[in-house]
């Protein structure tokens, strides 16, 4: 299998990724591809589509051996459920599969073709197997039920970023640090235990945002 | 990257196979897994889910080199698109994807759990590389535009199968046929030339299934 491409983004570590694609609508990734498929013909048409399918390694979760239950941070982090009825990273093989938003394709950067997409949720440097457009017809299904992700995917916190805080962050990227927070990132082990004194950090645009979380509310603490 | 699990259905050979899952909804598979993942656990929680995705092996279409456009049957197979503006199997992976109805889980066969899809689009014996529950909330993009795609996807034929012909077929597997028959199966580029004379022959169930088309009706002429 190889490597075609790699995405880049504002996401530096795991910690604070986007549990999946489009939660974070205003977090955007440039996927740069490999000096063979820097080819435009390759291409044509894509601009015709609004959504694209990445393929992906979850490069950071790569394990030896076989492990048939996983624990999903959506149920707290203690249920064990089938590694084939979940997302998780930890699974046969590292494939990731996330449905972009396409923004534009540039053709005329000095690395080939490139693609700007938003709703990502890669660390930045991912490598990439495939690219497909999006396919209404045949890969929406909005009728379709989802086990237990139909119960916890809409939980969301209230964001208190101080003024001079945010200032710190470039604003067309104060956005979606802000969508971000929202999702609630924390590990879900720690979110059941409530600790409302502990100071997490998130990495993104290269900087390091400190925040509280009390019930469900987000107070920043700290940019650097 | 590892071969998890086969899938067996009634399509032997690739002519005849729907170009897209879903399209067919009464064609369906069963998924047997490898002996190191025949483990009841792996598969906890996701009864609870209508859809999956198959991500698997476009083993009928293996080739060395990068082409970077194909022309797809769709557009009558004489207009270049880019490979990652299509969902062409020559690409740089041969990696398909597919989301396809969970009709059941079989936990106690001889093999080990298995999975019971419909809306399959795959040969029998096509290998997988990954099972992933269908999520709507992340997966499901009604609104999507759809390129070329969007214009032609929804063109289907008249069947005219003579009662005689028909009943050769197990009752339980007359509708799949019907609904394969008409996606127009027939490859792009002969079906611009308007060859009325021509017969086909499909391999369906162990059946080989004769049939002429003249505009847009369909007639079966033989099944052996």
């Amino acid at each position: 299998m190889k490597i075609i491409a790699h995405i880049y983004t504002d996401m530096n570590e795991k910690f604070g990724l986007p549990r999946q694609s489009g939660l974070v609508k205003g977090l955007t990734g440039r996927i740069v591809f490999e000096p063979e498929y820097r080819n435009r013909d390759a291409f044509a048409g894509l601009e015709g589509y609004s959504h694209i399918w990445i393929i992906w390694q979850f490069s950071e979760s790569i394990r030896e051996g076989f492990t048939p239950t996983v624990r999903p941070p959506r149920l707290g982090g203690n249920t064990h459920m089938g590694v084939f009825a979940t997302r998780s990273p930890f699974r046969p093989n590292p494939i990731g599969l996330s449905s972009v938003r396409l923004e534009s394709v540039e053709y005329d950067t000095a690395e080939g073709p490139q693609l700007i997409v938003s709703g990502v949720d890669m660390m930045s440097g991912t490598p990439i197997y495939d690219i497909k457009p999006y396919l209404s017809y045949t890969d929406s299904h909005p009728e379709a039920v989802c086990g237990f992700a139909d119960k916890v995917y809409n939980h969301s916190l209230e964001v208190v970023f101080p003024k001079d805080l945010l200032d710190r962050i470039p604003e067309e990227k104060q956005s979606a640090l802000i969508e971000l927070l929202e999702q609630d990132i924390r590990p879900g082990y720690k979110r059941t235990q409530m600790d409302e004194e502990r100071i997490y950090g998130v990495s993104y645009a290269g900087f390091n945002v400190c925040f509280k979380v009390k019930e469900d509310v987000l107070m920043v603490v700290g940019v650097d």
